[in-house]
């Protein structure tokens, strides 16, 4: 079952270099994990943001939420959520 | 090169049923033709609206806008499209 | 699973009476249907609008599409969907 | 009486957690009382988001507000009231 | 129970002048009713617009739905809706 | 001459609670004192806010800005000033 | 007392020529003897815009009201209305 | 040549009095000057916000753009440019 | 003197299609003059839209105004003007 | 190929002043090697804003993402990104 999430970063600037460079690399292997996984099928980056459209294939809402909100960088992100499915002009 | 396209559809309620079912058949046809060229490269349904989110693979931005324009619904709908790029996390 | 779907109504003045008579019985015959079998399983009327905030209990995004653009009056009406889950705090 | 009632949380991220913490077990206890008592009668969570939609039956909307801003989480919130009465397509 | 509404009136220019004058009249002599019945408390007309800010004392919200949508205009009429209360600092 | 006025408070977190609580005290009595003068002539809370509906009667536009910039949560609030008339409707 | 109004004119594409302009006359001669009569103090046309922006120099909001209503295109205009007052740093 | 331009100010609450007085005193005198040179027409403040509406005289682009930047309070002002020509009704 | 124009073209559907070929033509002359004149100094369209961002260097307010009303168009664009200057880092 | 990218500079108050200033002198020299380059082709300031209005001419959308990023201010920048194209009626 198909979303489409988009993401916002903001980091304060407050917070330490070291501290956001642990995050981020967090954030980095929770998404390689979840693509491996086939549940984060897509991650583009929006050009010129710190934003990206992501594509999640998940179980059902409560995975949905599950995932993102284990997201390192969730407490600094923003998100929105549309639900999708089968278009019937697709080919796939 | 990527574009997430949003597309939502406005039919007159005056147009004829026939005149528009012609022109969604057209729209059909030249949909997956571009799917089956691999510029259309992902078409999803938005859950209970007349709309979608696609993303195209195109050569530069003018390519693009001759493969919007060319839609046979183009005059009935309304467009947002985002430019993406490759994400650092992204395994693909 | 669970969806909130927020839906305005916009019937157009010029259609006739009797017409838009038979679409709203057969609307009110379409959602009291769904709400017998469980699908539709919240419905409330937003004071002072033609709206109401509806909550749906459906299998899949896909099922969800389906009963939403089913709806005799969907060609008349914008609406707004977001996925729910269970709150922590909720004691059911 | 029915309202719904979509909440959003913000707690300042200089918030120290223990005292974080301290507030949700209370906003936690109070919700659950309220849910058992009848007047908090709905409470889901909205996916991806610190938000819900919530339902509350109340005597009246001195009630409603009372019961609203006794929230503890209350100062870190922003708050969507909305009237609601019976659908004339409901069955309930 | 008081509740603020904010209406603001849209008549169609296609509307015989003679239809909708009979409809205002009877706009007129509905407020009229309700005012004396100590309904619709406060009724003022926002300057430059034809809109107006209201206030009604109804004894639910079933009661404030039923109200409005009796109103001889509400189809040519966009609404806004906002429960008072109390405030704690008002000496009446 | 009345006019709309509403007000919401956003006092920062970081002010001190008692110097809060002087400020709200001292907001309450030139409150009262404008109500008693019959310049502040209703004041309601919005349910679930921490905002007002007022209505002012004031002498011109210059003695509302003088009203409004001397209330001592001024500094706090957002406010959004709309100017009424008599509607030809109401009976007072 | 002086209001800040921006008008913004939409003449209906089916409103005949004649018409159109009877009224474009009428509403040039009404707003002239306001000007003369020291009422409409300014008057200035927004750049590429059928629209102006306007202050008047009132009585009281029915006055305001009753010169806004009394415009010919008043039927095709939308308004926004803002009360102004004496700047402590003015020299005038 | 005539702008209008509409300006809201937000003096940080952690600026010192004294410095904060210090700006607005600046302000005063750069505004009174620009008067009196009859580059500032109009100056009018907003009933109930700290926001200005100005009307300015200006050379070209660029002299508007020295002007505004130019201002002590600058730095804690949002802004809103509008470029204005001479109305076909107006007598001036 | 610089501005950017954005443009949006909104052709009504029951606008006879020789009618609008024989406006788009004249359009296209319109613009082009003013190209070659310098006036009319760069003419993009948005990817994907029935719109063009534009940039006009034109003596005052006044000349644009004529300018932007004297397109065929005209009445079927909705605009937005930005006023341009210098930029300190420009090298031209 | 084409993009316009409307940039809004917020500069920190807590920034020290001659970090503040290293930046932007970076900044500048940045800028002005893109523009000497050929890459960052049109570089306007908007009347009024610490904002500017740009046009670039770049590979790809990667090569765009890659450019805005690397800005010295892009911590502080918020960004709208335009696609654009040749225009029919242009004459270059």
């Amino acid at each position: 079952m198909l979303f489409k999430v988009e993401m916002t970063v903001n980091i304060p600037k407050d917070l330490p270099v070291a501290e956001a460079d642990a995050i981020k690399l967090k954030e980095k292997n929770y998404s390689q994990e979840l693509q491996k996984a086939g549940i984060w099928v897509h991650l583009w980056r929006i050009v010129g943001q710190y934003s990206n459209v992501s594509i999640f294939d998940v179980k059902d809402n409560a995975h949905l939420h599950e995932v993102l909100t284990g997201l390192p960088l969730y407490p600094f992100m923003t998100m929105e959520v549309t639900a999708l499915c089968q278009h019937p002009s697709s080919i796939k």
